[in-house]
């Protein structure tokens, strides 16, 4: 088990080895030290992280949509991708017993170890690498088209546009599909009031749907 | 109103005035902008900066007690305190009706606009600058002994250890109280297992068993 292969997936080498190990220790191992401590730190910091990151990102959005949106990102099934993609339960310390019951592939020990690793970047290297680090980690882990289509959030603002501006919800219309099976390209629409406001497409409905209401919030405000 | 002062309290100024403008603007004031998207992000930071204190300060507490004593911190009437300490009820902007409504003395609004003023000021200056105005705003809020006594970590850790050890809990006694009324000095002793392992004595019983059963964990870990 070298250390050095999870540093170089993580992108990232600690100038402290301890720490990292104190990140990758369940408290199973009973070494005295283990993560939890770091994962309550790391909580934080990736609550903050995340929720700038959509901040950022939805200027548009309130807080509710914000906070929806934090909750699908932030919890443990989410971690837990993340920690796979790193093959975190290789490098976990962990009890024999621990070991017998499946906990390198457990999502709550996973996503507590990924969650105490970042927790140990911020310590040692503050915020800036911690958020480069986790950007970077969103990137690889999430394909943009689910990351767009994680949030539906262009749609939202379009439907609360149009709630607003004309009390009706827009509605979208598939004007084409083509292509192979394993490469598809659908066309969408989008009419309000009747009128087709944007056309778009994309490898899936929703990523055109997207889009499209994208084109059509510009339009309308602009 | 001139937020001059407020500014003066708080110990910062903004560089971009309109953002303090929309930290301090209740969704009653129907501008367009008000402080709910700040207040998401403030909240994180907070989340981040009394968590990352709460681990620095009590090295040997575990994760449990470590979210117990940031819930104590991070919490509605907490931050109410604070946005008292700064008037921030004076400087907001909200409607009529809210006004009538005692709006500039509720717990929930003057917590909100305390957290996006944090949020704010974080988008501005970064996460030093929030930390470092957060500690400042801790300890003028906070007198020393309130804060020591918010926690009564040692005394868990102490009753934690002599469980462990001697599967038994301390006794705390009174061994001497003096002074006038308004400035008492009480002189705690703890026993474990019948014997006397340490006195203090402090400006509360709380602050001076809280000592003890600091001097009390040295003891029993060197």
């Amino acid at each position: 088990m070298n250390l050095k292969h999870f540093e170089k997936t993580l992108g990232y080498h600690f100038k402290a080895q301890n720490l990292l190990k104190e990140a990758l220790t369940h408290k199973s191992a009973k070494k005295g030290t283990h993560n939890e401590r770091l994962e309550f730190l790391g909580d934080a910091v990736l609550d903050l992280i995340i929720g700038e990151f959509l901040y950022n990102k939805f200027p548009n959005s309130r807080e509710g949509e914000l906070s929806k949106m934090r909750a699908s990102m932030v919890n443990e099934k989410a971690f837990a991708k993340i920690a796979r993609y790193l093959n975190i339960g290789e490098y976990l310390f962990i009890s024999n017993s621990e070991e017998q019951n499946n906990g390198r592939k457990k999502d709550s020990i996973l996503s507590n170890a990924f969650e105490a690793v970042i927790g140990a970047i911020y310590l040692e290297s503050g915020l800036d690498i911690a958020r480069n680090l986790m950007h970077n980690l969103l990137s690889a882990v999430y394909p943009s088209i689910d990351l767009n289509s994680l949030f539906y959030d262009h749609k939202t603002a379009l439907q609360e546009l149009t709630q607003a501006k004309f009390g009706e919800t827009p509605e979208y219309v598939l004007l084409d599909s083509s292509g192979p099976d394993h490469n598809k390209n659908f066309l969408i629409g989008v009419k309000i009031q009747g009128k087709e406001f944007a056309k778009a497409s994309g490898k899936s409905k929703k990523e055109a749907q997207q889009i499209c209401a994208k084109i059509a919030i510009e339009a309308l405000k602009g």
